[in-house]
């Protein structure tokens, strides 16, 4: 298979047969963008609000941002021309691990090159322009999709209009690249791994479960696992803790791949906004554009701190916080409230540009 | 080998041939407690300092403590006689896993049975009966040693003289039973684990030292791992970050056990001080004798309202701070200011025993 078979079947592929070359070197003799768009353009085309998924994100972003959408949400479809697009090095459509090279006739597997946040902007901005998009209104997402905003407003400032980049900070840090790590560790020692070279249907399944347990763990947080399981136990006396974990690993086993967790964590820990710019206050002092950075006080993955340090360079910046202890997940459990930042932010910026006009 | 062959040539082993009933329901034939001493025992036998060591700790407590032993400081030679012994379940000496089963002729490995904190306990009491101690002055110990410091006060109240528990709860939360429980699974993962019935030599080496590398990121912190690393490179373009944890990884790999992994983290999330004793907050306020809690505030395994919870309810005590940002490891890095408050304790406790003389 070239890609995780679960995706919508609205799910629209766009095919570049240019070679795509890559911040890190390396090229890509085609590549394949999977999205999914909702809404339409405008006679003016720049009624678009871009949404980017995190790690194990797909370009249905109705699925796992589900309760964003509606008339009146953060995602208008009667308004905006909504797209979202899977990420370079994914495996839901877009060219990653799972992708047949054309040059070799057989799957990258562990041969996918290593790419960046700035290649995965990069293609998205080829996307946009076969759609035929002028501007982009807002682009938003948190985590990894936080880091994509970030990119589009440093790479391409006359193309977007406002950022909102949640839960995310401007680059990785020593914390996050060794989670990261351990994680990737823990897929590479399973007794499956065969060196990446696994057949997809036998991937390494317990070291790729074994990392999303921990990912899990820094995702939450310790007042939300107190919450929720205690020191209850099931009939089996397992303790609730351990079996939610569990579920976790295999639900994302279903439904992932492990060379794409490794790539996609790979690009996560070379996010850095200042990468070639300059010093990093500088670089983010020189963000123009409206910005609204979500904050998510229990996020122990990327400290409100970190959102803070944006908020206080970019200068045309605003912060909002969530302040639920469900920590870096908190914005996919709070839609509602994530949805009515987002919905305000977007009405603010169209506001100014009716009043510009 | 029946255990980690690195322990000090001055460690003392006590074979115990009678069975020993496990809290759990087994039942061990008969049990080996290796163990160090320093200084010596008074006439009224009641001068000892019994030091109990965490989850890869051995008896060898002026190896992995070094910095608190010496003339007036914690651990003080000249004054107190002061025992360290390997617990149950472990690999340096006292009966585990890489134990030999008399009944087999075989080692134990994944048959070793669970124990629980309780079982570690009674059978340091074994140790101290056999080496003719009294009364205990101070039961001092941090994580996994707090939480027996803490069932000797509730298990053999009129045995010890004083607590002093360290970066530790009164019962094991939901987020420690959940990142205990992803480390397992990523040795469970491992190639080489084998149901358990790997060979020592060939042991799940890589997914023990991953499991190794998520347990760091939680004895650490934000701030600490930034300090320390930023984003930081080697020279072959690895993140510092990165390199060191595998480097952590590896030491463990080579002084470690992975069926030992298995079971003293189980035997972790078994703490429970309730249990069987009540309701929880009634259980603390019944350990009656002097209590020093040490809390360490960057601490996000155990945090500082879990020692506060106990500073709360146990009716004598006390509690200090460690503030810097090192994380939960905090006990094995600021020696110093851990030995100071040691000795204060130490003598404070003596002083009461001389005045009520």
């Amino acid at each position: 298979m070239e890609h995780i078979d679960i995706i919508s079947e609205k799910t629209g592929f766009f095919v570049s047969r240019k070679p795509f070359s890559l911040e890190l070197g390396d090229e890509l003799p085609e590549t394949t963008i999977a999205y999914r768009t909702w809404g339409s353009l405008n006679r003016e085309r720049n009624n678009v609000v871009l949404v980017c998924h995190a790690l194990t994100g797909s370009a249905d972003a109705d699925v796992w941002w589900d309760g964003m959408f509606g008339e009146a949400m953060g995602f208008d479809d009667t308004k905006d021309f909504i797209i979202c697009s899977n990420v370079l090095g994914s495996c839901y459509g877009t060219t990653g691990p799972l992708s047949l090279n054309p040059l070799t006739g057989k799957r990258y597997g562990p041969d996918f090159p290593a790419v960046t946040i700035r290649d995965m902007v990069r293609l998205q901005r080829l996307l946009l322009e076969q759609l035929g998009v002028e501007q982009v209104k807002l682009v938003v997402g948190a985590s990894l999709g936080g880091m994509q905003v970030l990119e589009w407003g440093c790479m391409f400032p006359d193309k977007v209009r406002a950022l909102m980049p949640m839960g995310i900070s401007g680059r990785h840090s020593a914390w996050c690249i060794a989670q990261s790590e351990a994680q990737r560790q823990a897929i590479i020692a399973d007794r499956d791994w065969k060196e990446g070279w696994y057949e997809p249907q036998a991937q390494p399944a317990r070291g790729l479960a074994a990392a999303r347990m921990m990912a899990m763990c820094s995702y939450r947080s310790f007042d939300n696992f107190q919450e929720r399981f205690g020191r209850d136990k099931r009939d089996d006396a397992t303790f609730q803790a351990e079996s939610y974990l569990r579920y976790q690993g295999e639900k994302l086993v279903n439904r992932f791949d492990a060379n794409t967790d490794i790539t996609v964590t790979r690009a996560m820990d070379s996010h850095d906004l200042s990468r070639g710019r300059g010093e990093y206050n500088r670089v983010l002092e020189s963000i123009t554009m409206p910005v609204k950075v979500l904050s998510i006080t229990s996020d122990i993955l990327y400290p409100k701190e970190e959102q803070e340090e944006l908020a206080h360079h970019i200068p045309d910046s605003r912060i909002e916080y969530l302040h639920e202890s469900y920590g870096h997940d908190a914005f996919l459990i709070e839609v509602d409230k994530v949805s009515r930042l987002v919905k305000e932010f977007r009405d603010e910026v169209t506001a100014k540009d009716s009043s510009a006009a």
